[in-house]
């Protein structure tokens, strides 16, 4: 018998070992469900033995799937499925107005339309854990949040918690086109299948629809903001139909960037004019041609009069104009449009002053069911910018932030940068609009983020860049959320929760981004990178046709100085925040470094707090952004071992790259600003590895993610 | 201890059941090693059951590691590495010369390089088997040999086999741009990670060598023959280099498309003539500088003077100026260059005759290191061509056959259609040239096909495209071989050596490119497809600047009757057979009906074998193309709970692609083919979906594959 036990034993690592070794490749994203071992198991085990759905739908199924998958595998045995509760360990998922919430008192208010309540109960004289909310998205959220706390091994017993958005819409804007290329995509192709659409459904898409409900996401445009309207004709919507049926279960709802021009492209109208009968007419059509294939359309996504994109300025009417007209169209559908502010000119002086330019004004002038979208900052998604003025000076408006999950400016997919921390940052900014003491955060009807998504075999072209996309959504759901606790919830599920791997990964993730702000763009610079692929520095690019197009037009450095002087004494952008923020931003004293030469063209030899002159703390930022990085490979390969092979060699690789890139935006920026500047290199500067001239020759003709014309 | 017993077993059980469901999707192609069970187990388990590596390379570490993995999986124990052959059931890898092989006669002309012995013996008293070979690569091959026969349940005892290739160079030709986009490919990006390389080793390179060893293709031309000269310049050298390390171990050799004005555009100077002596040293210096990289560098693949591509008519010199030069530059380090015979001017009266006017009179010409690449037909990879008359032409050159793995013609990825059937048709055609007799197998030194392997998780874009590949190495080794038989290979080690698949699934393969030419390009037409993208049926278009761009170039429609007279009568392109050849090609009632159209204009009223008129023929195939393909889908419905569900459903969904482009092809071929001939419809057939100008209008500017100007 003995002997029998052996063997058996011994075919059970043999099997294990002679296992198809798929690796562990990032797919499963945070979703990885490790087997739980030890007491935590039997804990859990008798927690999670039975489930009970008392209120079906398709979502309250979609979270039952979820359960026995995530369960099953932590546990080595899915609950099984019961009918009511019958024995203790049951989940319970029930919808407001369950008969089986009879005896519990759920507030209602305090869930709101997505929030769910997870409370330890008895019922039928057993103990359970019971998962409340209104409908089937708060049940699948609330079951996503169980599994959370399961993945992270948080004890099961004794739960009351409750949990809602803050934001009715945490949405993904994906810029992908319709050949599947992915502007400022840097994870491979576009996970839309169009060629293959209608007929074939992707399994892919429903794994990333389950990784966007996990954190909370429940929308996503599907199509880039550089519009085609193309998407808008029948053949493409049947495509969009198919991908809507898809994210449908899991509380996803589909958008479309919408061309302003469409009416002239697609539809056979002289006009795009928003004001045209005609142009309103043939938007009502495609609404409800629209609504007919996908019942739950979210609404337009619009970029105009933007970089080139057709807007109602083409016929003299404002922003309000166009977006109105097709929140006309959309309203009897319950639709939304949103509508970029993102907007700048060639000739107004300051960039940064545009949007708040053209936008502010027109507050109050907003349908109900159109939501303004302002990038975090005032230029466009670079490693560190102030908040944008516009947060908090719309009142009247629903205001939405948009962030970039995708890293066109901060080292694309290969380098390890976190983004919690600056999202964090820019939520956390003190607006002090429209009330004394507000935030960011406080202004916002919702959030979008640039996606990263794609056919990359880890999603996010990098296993860390993963960290980014549940950051955001996490962030989405509760802007007040920690950055850090955050990334933590991700290193646990994602990595393992061995207590060194948390210590050595949460701390590293931190201090990335302003690694990526030291060695690229320190002190408040900005826009310092290569002309259209945006892949590395080329601080000295002064050539193209538009000024504001120049880095030479951001970082303005010359003899005298570096900065861009946007106080009273320049271009006053600094006016456009809320009195007491903007006294802050234009005293060079008070700013604070990470915003210094932003706001001010300073003397190469002015002091810092830090004693040293500015071009010293210059080359001393370069220098540190090197150093983290360079700290971040040891702490990394002092993990070898403890992470499965695959992934630690991926990501060690990408740091080796983030190194080497470091260390060349270092050096190409110093030649450069040294060149400028005539400072010499303070004592024990390493000199760069070439001359300036060198740096300027280098050319990526094929660097991922650019425009396609 | 009973309880004991049964409590493992349940908890084996249980952990299998909630393994992470890792689906199978494709990834491990044909490599799946399926797990054997009952007698031939022990039967193998007894065979396999220790390995003995006796001839230490790198390859044989390939080998031996490839061994254990595919016996540990297929047997649920990986075989025990040994030093010697000390007990029953030892694998014993051993080159030619080693010590082990002292007392056994191998003859070692017949494994020639890359060839192998695979024999049953007794050594030092025990039962063993033997994988003998010249060196590594033969070691390599053997042992996937080895694999194959346990993938297909074969016995392992009393083996006697040699097998050799009979080409010496198996190549796959990527045409993948710099910019990781694939000309022709419908399976996701390049392979290539060029952005992230020279540091980055995707591991799914290695999975590529693996998949291409256990074929025997021995070479891979990295990007597109549509070439950009940056591939030859330093950095991207270094990243070429980091594919070649990976691509070693396994056999492959890495060769380079190089563009043919690479002198001018990266190298500075005013020409690229082949005879100006500052050319030749500059390919020789080049040469020099990309072998210090690559020290096995294979050569380079040119497409010159053809759709555009520079070369060295732009010089007034030869092909065989222009490759001889190159192959002068690469002789030293042993290096070849494939020169590509496809070509066509816009005024020679048939696009058809172009390349064997070009290259035949150059036959003799070339230096020994450079091979004549040429497509299996005379115009471009249609449905079915004729064989190309070079093929037995040029008895005084190396002449290698290039085939398109990729479907480029046949319905990118989503149609199921097995080309096994073609190249063993082009391979097996008479040429009667350079001897009676002599097929264009016999003419061959190499065969290269046109890759289809990109990022998408299944590799080819399709799961049943894998068995292209697959087919396409296999052929290569052996031009002799049966597509039939290499079918039942692909299908057993693929889907399952379960009888009932394998019975449904190889007939389904067998008659599938048939049922693409009936529905695309019946009896003998070709090139009616959409302009540039090539999806679709296009027969009507007729105003492309180049008149040999245009469908009805090629079919020749009027009122009279269909299809292009290339006898005597026409443009005589039957002259470029061998005579005995031509004679039949010039016989109307003899060519047959599969090239009938493309040597012959024909009444539409002609009478064919089959009873019917060449419209009521035409019409016919059409319908019987059709009708294939929903069989097809009946047969692969009925295999549904047979096959694991993630490939059943994508292959059904193909299918249901397939089944709808067909009628599409169909229908409007047929609309407008009536609208040509004037014939009425046969009585009883279903008349065209949409009128004629409903098809004319469809437009597919976003199709994948697409060239980057």
């Amino acid at each position: 018998m003995t002997k029998a036990f052996l063997s058996l034993g011994a075919a059970l690592l043999a099997l294990s070992a002679a296992a198809p070794a798929q690796a562990e490749d990032g797919y499963r994203l945070w979703l990885r469900y490790e087997p739980v071992s030890g007491a935590v198991r039997s804990e859990n085990r008798r927690t999670a033995a039975a489930l009970v759905v008392a209120s079906p739908s398709p979502l309250a199924r979609s979270a039952h799937d979820e359960l026995r998958r995530g369960i099953g595998q932590m546990l080595g045995r899915a609950p099984a499925d019961r009918a009511t509760v019958d024995r203790d360990g049951a989940i319970l998922l029930a919808a407001l107005g369950s008969p089986m919430l009879a005896r519990t008192s759920i507030d209602a208010a305090r869930l709101g339309a997505e929030g769910y309540a997870i409370r330890s109960v008895r019922l039928n004289g057993h103990a359970a854990t019971l998962i409340a909310a209104r409908d089937g998205r708060g049940l699948l959220y609330g079951s996503f949040a169980l599994l959370r706390r399961m993945q992270m091994r948080q004890p099961l017993g004794k739960l009351d918690i409750v949990d809602a958005p803050r934001l009715p819409l945490r949405m993904l804007d994906h810029w992908d086109n319709l050949d599947r290329s992915v502007e400022r995509g840097y994870a491979g192709q576009s996970l839309w299948d169009w060629q293959r659409l209608p007929l074939w459904r992707d399994p892919r898409i429903d794994d990333y629809a389950r990784a966007n409900a996990s954190v909370g996401i429940n929308a996503a445009v599907l199509n880039n903001v550089n519009g085609n309207a193309d998407i808008l004709t029948a053949p493409w919507l049947a495509k969009v139909a198919t991908i809507a049926g898809q994210l449908r279960p899991w509380g996803m709802r589909v958008f479309l960037s919408a061309r302003f021009s469409a009416p002239r492209e697609i539809g056979g109208l002289p006009t795009a004019d928003p004001l045209d009968p005609r142009v309103r007419a043939w938007w009502k059509a495609k609404a409800d041609e629209i609504y007919a294939a996908v019942p739950d359309f979210g609404g337009f996504l619009v970029k105009a009069n933007s970089e080139g994109q057709p807007g109602p300025q083409d016929y003299h009417r404002t922003h309000a104009d166009g977006a109105n007209m097709l929140a006309e169209a959309l309203a009897p559908h319950g639709g939304t449009v949103i509508w970029r502010a993102f907007v700048y000119a060639p000739d107004n002086g300051d960039r940064a002053k545009q949007a708040f330019a053209e936008f502010q004004p027109l507050d109050g002038r907003f349908a109900r069911n159109v939501i303004v979208q302002v990038k975090n900052g005032p230029i466009d998604f670079q490693p560190r910018e102030p908040f944008s003025p516009l947060f908090g000076a719309m009142p009247r408006s629903r205001v939405a932030l948009e962030v970039q999950v995708t890293k066109e400016y901060l080292g694309f997919a290969t380098h390890l940068a976190y983004l919690g921390t600056m999202w964090e940052e820019v939520l956390r900014s003190r607006t002090d609009r429209p009330v004394a003491g507000a935030r960011v955060a406080d202004t916002l009807a919702a959030m979008a983020g640039v996606a990263n998504a794609g056919t990359d075999r880890n999603w996010s072209g990098s296993q860390f860049d993963q960290a980014n996309w549940y950051a955001f959504g996490r962030l989405a759901w509760n802007p007040d959320g920690s950055a850090r606790s955050i990334a933590e919830e991700w290193v646990r599920m994602t990595w393992g929760n061995d207590p060194r791997l948390v210590d050595a990964i949460v701390p590293m993730m931190m201090g990335s981004r302003q690694a990526v702000v030291d060695y690229m763009t320190p002190l408040g610079l900005a826009h310092l990178m290569g002309t259209s692929h945006h892949y590395g520095p080329a601080p000295w690019v002064a050539d193209l046709a538009r000024p504001d197009w120049n880095p030479v037009y951001y970082h303005r450095a010359g003899r005298d100085g570096i900065g861009f002087d946007r106080t009273a004494t320049g271009s006053n952008a600094v006016a456009q925040y809320a009195p007491e923020v903007a006294r802050r931003l234009a005293d060079r004293a008070a700013v604070g470094d990470d915003a210094l030469l932003w706001f001010h063209h300073v003397p190469w030899t002015w002091r810092l707090d830090t004693g040293r002159t500015l071009w010293a703390e210059l080359v001393h930022r370069y220098d540190r952004g090197v150093a983290t990085v360079v700290r971040m490979r040891a702490t990394w390969d002092g993990l070898r071992g403890r992470v499965d092979p695959h992934r630690h060699a991926e990501a060690a690789a990408f740091l080796a790259i983030q190194e080497q890139e470091a260390r060349w935006w270092r050096d190409a920026c110093l030649a450069y600003f040294q060149s400028v500047s005539g400072q010499p290199l303070p004592a024990g500067t390493r000199p760069p590895a070439h001359p300036l001239a060198w740096y300027e020759a280098l050319r990526f003709p094929y660097a991922p993610g650019q425009p396609r014309p």
